[in-house]
């Protein structure tokens, strides 16, 4: 039977799975989940996934959710994906699950905080929470600094100064890729300080290709029209939460 | 050399790093890193964790930080760790870092956000955010409700219905505890509903005594202090951020 991917190309934790699978040669079926059409949430998906978040696998009877978890079980399920994925060293090994615990209190907080809380979910009617993209524009440059200063210290071009990407490489750097949904300015504005994080983001794609811009393609498909649609309805990147309604 | 563990006890996930080190028979030198102090701040900590949040451990060389990832590497570095706390098994084991993931997004976000930024961080002169203890009150009663009705199905009296405790169990558990901070009245209101979590709590510590006391010992000793002030200084747990004074 074979593993199927539910995902939306448009989430980021997704775009991550889709990209692990098609470069390890992983044979997988696709199932879209469109979260901005409210899919995540029909009684068939939240029996995949209760907390109607995506991406999940079904594989054969074995459900599972939460992005990490699955790229650590594909690595580890599935024979031949190279070492340097998800290393069976207990040191580099323990190095990975650091930084990927890392990211949900950082990384993730800064920049879903902001394209969540204040595009995407305002603007397609889906529960947001307009103070978070304010603490996310907190959390996020403090989140760009610690890659830059800490995980991206070391002679190689990814994480711990490794030669080749991690599941932790290829999943924070998909999330990084999220913030192209801002205005192109502030995108810049954003990113430019950090020169190692800019080069890392090209050095994953360029290891991942040319996997990594097929599965972004999606994200780039509706990059202007979202940008088009914040200016018409006035939510504007820098004040967008604060000047939308909250749906409750 | 002994493993060195950095850990303050009034910290939910060195309390669980602790207790399982203890457990498992691991031979230890405790360092204390009181956080309500500052000396999480201080220039030789941050070289052990550049984040400043405890635990952190040093083995021999080897540097390491955040909980879920320091359990991990105990149960897979030391010999004679029992197979239930981190199962080999890849299914079993994706179980395990799927609620780990979890606990980031939903648990933790719902506990320590109103823990640390309604009491303990207004009470010590440490940063917090006024915002996050009203998210919290969101959160903490639907992870409790995912943990009561999900997490917690199955006949076995842990995590995914097993019946011997994993890294997860002793992790969410010393997680919830950290609820004990709040008023006695309230801690009752938010945990009753949930019989087979409060049962779980239960279950976890019996299958970790008498370490799980010994440990929380320290929590439960400035419980009272901590309640005292609370009133003294009019930041009940009810009210609490919003009227206090954000230290930025």
């Amino acid at each position: 039977m074979t593993l199927k991917v539910y995902a939306d190309r448009l989430s980021q934790p997704s775009r991550a799975v889709l990209i692990f699978c098609k470069i390890n040669g992983i044979d997988f079926e696709e199932i879209t989940v469109e979260f901005l059409k409210h899919q995540q949430f029909t009684p068939e998906y939240k029996e995949i996934n209760p907390m109607s978040q995506v991406p999940a696998i079904v594989d054969g009877t074995f459900k599972l959710f939460e992005s990490h978890a699955i790229l650590i079980y594909l690595a580890s399920a599935y024979p031949g994906v190279p070492d340097h994925w998800y290393p069976a060293d207990v040191f580099k090994r323990a190095k990975i699950h650091s930084v990927l615990a890392w990211h949900h209190s950082y990384l993730r907080r800064g920049a879903t905080g902001i394209v969540y809380h204040s595009i995407m979910a305002p603007l397609h009617g889906l529960t947001f929470d307009p103070q978070v993209p304010e603490q996310a524009r907190k959390i996020l440059p403090k989140s760009l600094s610690i890659l830059e200063d800490y995980w991206l210290e070391g002679t190689g071009p990814f994480l711990f100064g490794n030669s080749e990407p991690s599941i932790a490489d290829l999943s924070l750097v998909c999330e990084i890729m999220q913030l192209e949904f801002l205005s192109e300015k502030e995108y810049r504005e954003i990113l430019s300080p950090y020169k190692k994080v800019l080069k890392w983001i090209e050095d994953t794609k360029n290891a991942t290709g040319p996997y990594f811009d097929e599965v972004h393609m999606a994200l780039f498909n509706v990059q202007n029209e979202i940008r088009e649609r914040m200016v018409k309805q006035s939510i504007s990147s820098h004040k967008g939460g604060s000047e939308s309604e909250c749906i409750k």
